[in-house]
């Protein structure tokens, strides 16, 4: 049995997501054209699709539209909002722990001097530090965008005060929440009514692969950077993946079944993960908030002196899949930037794995690792030159 | 049974590809992590698709990405090579009469004022002029953009002298062939010798959806519009759909199977349809060109005096699905442009029906066409205000 914990990067798909979508591959593979009963079952299938993802976040139906990725979807999102005509160069505003589809299409922009960005410093939590928010929103600013919750350490962020704060500096400027890591992690997913833009990326919650629900508020300026037929949404242009429209609903459907039990299941493999490994292995920090404050599905942990990628690497030995401090879509390629950030500690960054559990997530696979970690954690410490004289010496 | 003739949009997922798809969704649905055996696993997947595609279009496996979509991968393909530093506007070289994906998009940008473009007309068959396309070309020229046979009349485009003339107007300017419509509608598909960029979206031979093949010439220097993480691809930046990425080379291993046999089988269909259509039915034009300069799986014909919308309502209305010339990805939401462009006559366009053939397609699925068409046409003249007197007393 493999033991597998990185439902952040991604997910099996659900076999009777699979069983929804297949039909739709196979006999009603058409295209969603008007006048006819092809094209009608396919558009109402879809417009079924737009209702469940509105429904969740408390949208209009016909606000939501499908992006064939997770980093096309934020592309349009943050890409989309600039592009309002005028001559000065668009203000930004991120934060500084935000995932690869933000940070790295942000970096890439502002370095190629098409937008200016202020990264809002974030506490020893992760969250964000809503008094430099308020500094950095000025009535210049185009944009904020930003996870709800943070793809490394689970902080889950305050969602309302930031929308307010937003809200009361700039009516205009555009907000972004990418939901991705709230999806089947929080009982409410009300966001719409405190953003503008929201996207949501269901491969990580068993749905199909790709797919990423795209909600913009009606009014919203959105202007590529993708041009095409507008035949089906002015958002995102081209044909549409209907057995992943079909899919993403499915999926949404059952993530909402029985959410609170889901949620609780997660949080008690979440504690036995961290209270297990950090009584059975000295000297291990737990990055990112404690309680209520963390998503239920996120663990991050650093074993001090030794890499976190070695430590994957035994794991993976083991048949035991992690994510490590120095991976993740890090657009530097080094130490992960959001432990950086919260603790500006390279050591810390460079030896932290990630654990992200899903609902499908068993109490055998926490015993696997919980089995194995504290021997890994010792060879690997006795062999590291930073390792102190006692680890050398077990 | 359902006769379907709308393979240009979308096709059948061929069972055998989601059997192959399969355990990456439900097993193996890891990301290609390197140093790990999950990772390595996926990586090495990734790898055999690049290689088949490369093998197929004679160009080099580390050259081929993956897009989400093709309306995506042709805005690569289209935006990637324009933004080269330069302040002077780009200049586009396309065609007349291409499809959506790329004709909406030159047309946004050009309405934006992001590049300047020259549109090369085409003859009564709806190939290239070729002299005019020498004439558009310029040392300013920074790209070449079209299909290499053309959706809605199968016109086979003369790629040899395309790029010829390219290479000797302009040897800078980059070459970009979309041959969607080629993929195994000819024998020989050493595509990458002649050109710079390459896209094909395999959705149209029983492929994933949304998925397209994307490749790009070492050393082209493509940037954006698309930005995020690069681990897995300098071009399409994002996580890869590894699922769609294997179903993808089991497609393009099951078009290759008795490829010549494929093409004789739509040939004769096509043939098929042709002949006894305009045998049974009188005033029927055939668009585009005829013989070996058409593409074996394309049909595209014009019943005078009546609207191809309707006729292709009528012909729902007995479970057989066709095209229009008034819909499929067209710019302007009225006459297709295509047909405009090669005979500039309105009535001949918006009669225009289009059936595409794949090598699923069968003599039943003909038969059933021809068998219903002459009355339906025969309905339609008697109440179109259009039709001479003999029509309407029939």
């Amino acid at each position: 049995m493999r033991a597998y914990f990185d439902h952040c990067r991604s997910t099996f798909v659900d076999p009777r997501v699979l069983e929804e979508m297949r039909p739709w591959w196979t006999e009603k593979y058409w295209s969603p054209a008007p006048f006819t009963y092809t094209g009608t079952t396919v558009a109402e299938a879809v417009e079924e699709s737009q209702m469940a993802f509105a429904k969740l976040i408390k949208g209009k139906p016909e606000e939501v539209h499908f992006a064939p990725s997770h980093t096309v979807a934020n592309n349009i999102a943050i890409q989309g909002p600039l592009s309002t005509g005028t001559d000065e160069l668009p203000h930004v505003v991120t934060t500084a722990v935000e995932h690869g589809t933000i940070m790295d299409t942000v970096r890439h922009m502002e370095k190629l001097g098409l937008m200016r960005v202020t990264y809002v410093p974030v506490d020893k939590n992760g969250v964000v530090d809503l008094d430099a928010l308020r500094e950095a929103i000025t009535p210049q600013t185009s944009l904020v965008s930003l996870a709800t919750v943070n793809y490394m350490v689970g902080a889950i962020q305050p969602v309302d005060q930031i929308s307010s704060i937003v809200r009361e500096r700039n009516p205009r400027a555009v907000l972004h929440f990418d939901i991705t890591w709230s999806l089947g992690r929080t009982l409410d997913h009300s966001f719409a009514p405190l953003a503008d833009i929201v996207t949501a990326s269901v491969e990580r919650i068993h749905g199909p692969k790709g797919l990423t629900m795209l909600w913009v508020r009606k009014g919203v300026n959105v202007k590529g950077p993708i041009y095409g037929s507008q035949a089906y949404s002015r958002v995102v242009p081209g044909a549409l993946d209907v057995p992943a429209i079909v899919g993403a609903r499915k999926a949404l459907e059952l993530m909402l079944d029985d959410l609170p039990g889901k949620i609780q299941h997660m949080k008690r493999l979440r504690d036995r993960l961290i209270k297990e490994t950090m009584d059975a292995v000295p000297e291990t920090l737990l990055n990112g908030p404690e309680g209520d404050l963390r998503s239920p599905s996120n663990v991050c942990l650093t074993f001090r002196y030794i890499e976190g990628e070695s430590v994957q690497m035994y794991l993976d030995m083991e048949d035991i899949t992690v994510d490590t401090g120095s991976a993740c879509a890090n657009p530097f390629l080094e130490a992960n930037h959001t432990l950086l950030a919260m603790y500006g500690d390279y050591e810390r960054a460079h030896g932290a794995i990630r654990l992200s559990l899903s609902w499908a997530s068993t109490d055998e696979e926490v015993s696997k690792f919980v089995e194995v970690i504290p021997d890994i954690v010792a060879k690997l410490r006795k062999i590291s030159p930073l390792a102190p004289k006692e680890y050398k010496e077990r």
